[in-house]
């Protein structure tokens, strides 16, 4: 209820950690949203809504540590609630609840806020989108989905208008088997989490990590003529294979690998936006074989702009069912926010208005009638229903940056035509209204 | 983290009061949104999306008394968070904040999530979707927004396949201007909340209800002739001007309503889509001339499916500049739910799959090339990867109900062609790629 006599001020200033936009960022913002939107769903990829808020016990059942510390958890009479942090967790737990209501494979998006009550850093957000897409199956899922994902990644980068970009895949088994053969695999978690860095922090830098885990310099260097394979993805792949190692999961991997890495060059990515990159270890412990990331050349600054892979047992806390998945997740609000401060995006006027109709008489049947004939032919429309001298009328339009005004006065009332006036080049003419009605739906 | 030991089942249903859909229902939902989108976007509305969670302060500073003790709250750090109950109280906040870089009149549409901790009852949720728009101003806002907005919501029910609906229609100024003249002007809310439940419960107990608010038989009967009005939008407005009530608040609204309701039938809006009802008065204090509510003609039972109003003050805690404004919003989450429980909305597959591509050879390059070109040409397109017997591999196309099937074998690759088979006709045809691809894009 709205109490009258408090008039005190409140802040308005969103929290820090929370993207609020101005309108023509939020129309840029968008069209990237639709673009993906468009391509998952041009891929096959049916769309799943969870709700945001869901049972603490729930969401966390996989959760500890950092990611628990992280989440918005509180208590509404009896119910323990939490809100969503990724997008993963919930499918696994939708998939294991509607298990036989659904066809397998399945191929769901989710493009959704999640949230992290993390510490605020500069490009880092508390409440942000995720755009994921997974396939899961109940029992084995082909390899050939594998490279399917990349295909996807290839199209979304594309169409958001990005020619240098680099898909970088690798394969958990690889490091797996390496780390058996060397009798380190106790360590691995540690040790992919240091390699991880090393793009961020550098050889030297990553070797002394490693010294501290106590491995022998033979095995420091052992991992390095491992991760220092380079060149094209037939390279590696032949520099792997001419490791002379014989374990059977680096085996398994390699065969993986240079199976997703035919497939991908048939589905036409091209061979300058992706590769193979031995240090891609993806932190996270429930992928278990191919890996990817992403990188958009030009802005190496900006990190991985697309990561996933392929996991076997993420919905065992759901489920005694197995389950096996490949997926990807775009956090678009941060892609979105470092390509802005680039100054990279193309911009927008503060509008989608394409036409203000802009009545000059009292009488504003005749305009309300065009207008609405514009709105039915799908152009975006608004009326000036501004009072005031023309020249403050006008500038309503120009402010937003509207292309185009319809002038509706006396004359044009009595003649049965319309005054188009293009905003950008001055250009003025008198229209039918069919003539006025089609020189728009071409466009 | 992953622990590999825990197998604990944690339960996988989602919280009552909380939507969760299969795939065949998110997909008809989310041609709802769309078609909303797409009406807002089209009359010349920015996107704009705030947070989710706010400042408890900011979100709470016109709350009180019912609606704060639903609204979701807690601590986390030193912050107060609250998360959004509805879309105004967010818009009003972000008009202070960036008043200055904002152009007025200020045309905005926000569709997204709002929570509310009530008690969960059939068809009601704690997280649903509001679909709303507001044009809101620095100063005097024309009365043809007003009229504007029942276009807006015409063409929205119209476009959503309905027929039989009406906008109806009051002004809020009107029932002042009475109770005015009736010196009932302090029980103003009171008798409103009362004559609001009037379609529920009848006229008897709405009498009743007044008696107890300690109104003369004579009042009362006043009040009675006056939302006796019934017939034609100027049937209702000739009624009011014969009542003889000399008060100036209450002629101010019937001239607004004249004016309206003249507007409106200039937007193209059928006389058997809206009426002038004076029995509609919306319970929220805030509301100072037009509002709406509309009405499913053949479920009334669902009550208003959109509704909103004219307000003169709404941002005044945020700012010492005065803000008017108009707006509507639209509950998709319950209208959806009442809609499907019905089983009045065009169904849909569990997919926008058009074509299934089926290879039926260990080399599969061809296959992944055409897959890459429908879905080039936009045709939704999966592949299908999974092993075993042809009838297993269809019975996929089929659950889903994916309408076409291409087969390609040694046969079509060393020809060069495609077999289409129509799933729903059984039809199959050999044709070439040119003729594949036109085929789907024409349609």
């Amino acid at each position: 209820m709205l109490n009258k006599n408090k008039k005190k001020r409140v802040i308005t200033k969103p929290l820090s950690g929370f993207m609020e936009l101005m309108p023509a960022e939020q129309i840029v913002f968008n069209k990237m949203f639709d673009t993906i939107r468009q391509t998952y769903e041009v891929f096959g990829f049916i769309p799943l809504d969870t709700p945001i808020l869901e049972r603490a016990e729930s969401l966390l059942a996989k959760a500890g540590g950092e990611t628990e510390k992280q989440i918005y958890q509180f208590k509404k009479g009896d119910t323990n609630l939490a809100m969503r942090f990724d997008l993963t967790v919930p499918l696994a737990r939708y998939v294991a609840e509607y298990y036989g209501d659904l066809v397998f494979p399945f191929r769901r998006y989710t493009m959704g806020k999640v949230f992290r009550g993390e510490r605020p850093q500069a490009g880092r957000f508390r409440e942000f989108y995720q755009c994921d897409i997974d396939v899961v199956d109940n029992g084995q899922l082909d390899l050939q989905f594998d490279a399917e994902i990349s295909s996807i990644i290839y199209t979304i980068f594309q169409k958001l208008g990005f020619k240098n970009f680099t898909i970088r895949i690798n394969n958990r088994k690889i490091f797996d088997g390496l780390f058996a053969e060397l009798g380190i695999t106790k360590k691995s978690s540690n040790i992919m989490q240091a390699i991880d860095k090393l793009e961020k922090v550098g050889n030297e830098a990553v070797k002394n990590e490693l010294k501290k885990l106590l491995l022998s310099p033979e095995v420091v260097e052992r991992i390095f003529n491992f991760i220092g394979l380079k060149g094209s993805s037939d390279n590696v792949i032949a520099g792997l294979q001419s490791l002379g190692i014989d374990n059977i999961q680096f085996k398994n991997g390699v065969k993986e690998l240079v199976k997703v890495v035919s497939l991908i060059k048939q589905f036409g990515v091209p061979e300058s936006n992706f590769t193979v990159d031995l240090t891609i270890a993806r932190g996270l412990d429930y992928y278990t074989g191919t890996v990817y990331e992403t990188f958009l050349d030009d802005y190496p600054e900006i990190g991985s702009v697309c990561s996933g892979g392929r996991y076997d047992n993420l919905i065992s806390h759901y489920t005694s069912r197995k389950i096996s998945g490949v997926g990807i997740s775009i956090g678009l609000t941060r892609l979105f926010n470092q390509l802005y401060k680039k100054g990279i995006l193309q911009t927008s006027e503060p509008t989608l208005t394409k036409v203000l109709v802009l009545p000059m008489t009292e009488d504003v049947k005749y305009s309300l009638e065009i207008a609405t004939k514009l709105r039915k032919n799908g152009i975006s429309t608004e009326i000036s229903f501004v009072q005031g001298k023309m020249k403050k009328r006008l500038r309503y339009a120009d402010r937003l940056g509207i292309p185009y005004v319809v002038f509706i006065g006396e004359d044009e009332i009595r003649k049965g035509v319309y005054t188009l006036r293009d905003l950008v080049t001055g250009n003025q003419k008198e229209l039918g209204e069919r003539e006025l009605l089609t020189k728009f739906s071409k466009k």
